[in-house]
């Protein structure tokens, strides 16, 4: 046998609001080298990639030199698998329409693939995490939004334009809470978020002025989802009422999802899972509650276990193994 | 070349709570047999199965005998495409688990493929319809009940268990309507079925009994859809609203729906799509209204163009082209 190049690595890149982590992950999915970069330094691309390659040349040297490396897979809010661009992502400082995967490939001189970030958290879920092995599952991040990403029949949904999985957005309550980063009334992602969670504490609080919580001993601008995880548990009553109400309009949200592609399990992520069995009981009962009875007692509804900064750069390194090109 | 035996026809049979319809079907779609029993002078599956197969027979004759039928598409209320089942179907006399493929197979000698009827109606519109060429749509069927096929990546999605796509028990209205057969309140069946316009329509005579309605001239167990859009056509404020309420609800379960799977078009079909404009208008306002900036003005929402009874036996039958055995 001849020697011949050997591409083992992929890189992840997770374009967050405030950060861009990445990693330079081996095929067994071992993240290698780490780093990360502002994402809210730049108001444009152009420099923004520039100071992403200078981040990412030691984790390429790192492997060996960049003939090691296959691709780029990266993950980013509103970030299009078909055409390779961010678009009109609302918690980005990069306006409009964002050729990124183009400008990655021109810079880096590798081949790049895009999708967004809930998306991409669903492939690491599905290469190495608690949804190995399975064809249909949904993933649900919760965090500062609510984020999605379907994998159906063993392919992630991306529907016809590339956008499928806006689950967040769902209406779940109509004519309910205003949500001003879209202007929609009810939607899932102003209940079952972080900031969902502020702000149905701000109304539990305000709704019975009179009635005493461990809450009201903090400023009310500081209460979040931590906070009221840690009064609950110290067995605040109002605090444990709002995991329950969240729980309960997210079960209801999924059990729509369930009865859409029937997956074999939920699996949530992100910041708000760290309330546990606080949250995730409520919103099992309302799910099973809410579920038709052919489908009752047979989803999984699991957290997921993967370091939450590693899924999304597993995730986006995952990508990169499928990519056709080389 | 030697002379070989041609599979050329394909039976395809769509049960139905009142009437079985079949059709002995070529490849180029046209339906060259067509035939009915009733489903429901059986109380059990055996002698229905053996009144099929005399039904059957002349078909079977008319296209030259049993060698030229490649096999058997059934589409069934809860069909199971996994097991070949049909399950716990509310609206058939057979009752529990039945194992249709398995004993239609016997009887016929042919090999059997069974899904749910909307989905066969959704593969119907993919092979013949107004979905040709489209990878990623949803079929919507507005009948007594409020059926669903969705296809995404060019596949039907059957979920982990095969019974993906129950859209019409998803909850639309929370608390809202109570649904007698699932013991659900607020799923869109309760609202954009042919019997969801009928409870509509007493729901407004009641709620304003001074206010003048051509409705009020019929026996209020006579009112049905058709009564309505007769009324709506002639001018009739309340039937003209009630259109508008169903189109309402409908257009805001359909924004969901897209913003799950993202499809290019979402395809109505069945009864209640005799309504022209007085229910594709309120339906796709209420869709725009509820999408996020980035679907709005991209779905196509269109209706089937097939004949109702064509569509499910058409898409049964196009089962059999991908049935793997023969």
């Amino acid at each position: 046998m001849q020697a011949k190049t050997r591409k083992d690595y992929a890189i992840g890149i997770d374009i967050g609001g405030t950060n861009t982590v990445f990693g330079m992950v081996d095929h067994r999915g071992d993240i290698r080298y780490r780093g990360a970069i502002s994402t809210r330094k730049h108001d444009t691309i152009e420099p923004y990639i520039e100071e992403l390659h200078e981040a990412l040349l030691p984790a390429i040297e790192h492997v060996g030199g960049i003939q090691n490396v296959r691709g780029i897979g990266v993950g980013a809010p509103n970030g299009n698998y078909y055409n390779g661009t961010i678009e009109y992502a609302p918690n980005l400082r990069f306006q409009g329409i964002i050729p990124l995967a183009n400008l990655m490939e021109k810079k880096f001189g590798l081949p790049t693939a895009l999708t967004n970030d809930a998306n991409a958290a669903a492939v690491g879920e599905m290469m190495y995490g608690v949804a190995v092995g399975m064809k249909d599952f949904i993933m649900i991040t919760l965090g500062t939004g609510v984020g999605s990403g379907i994998v159906a029949n063993g392919q992630l949904i991306y529907g016809h334009d590339g956008f499928a999985g806006e689950l967040g957005h769902t209406i779940t309550i109509p004519g309910g809470r205003f949500h001003p980063g879209t202007g929609a009334h009810g939607s899932l992602e102003a209940y079952a978020s972080a900031t969902g969670v502020t702000r149905t504490a701000h109304e539990f609080l305000d709704k019975d002025p009179s009635k005493e919580s461990l809450l009201r001993a903090y400023p009310r601008e500081d209460i979040d989802s931590r906070i009221v995880y840690d009064c609950a548990m110290k067995g605040d009553a109002i605090s444990g009422d709002i995991f329950r109400y969240t729980g309960e309009i997210l079960g209801m949200a999924l059990a729509n999802f369930v009865m859409f592609s029937s997956p074999e399990a939920i699996v949530l992520f992100g910041g708000l899972t760290k309330a546990g069995d606080l949250l995730l009981k409520p919103t099992k009962a309302s799910m099973e509650k809410n579920l038709l009875p052919i489908f009752q007692n047979k989803v999984k509804l699991v957290f997921s276990e993967l370091k939450e900064a590693d899924a999304a750069i597993l995730g986006a390194s995952a990508l990169v193994w499928e990519l056709k090109k080389d």
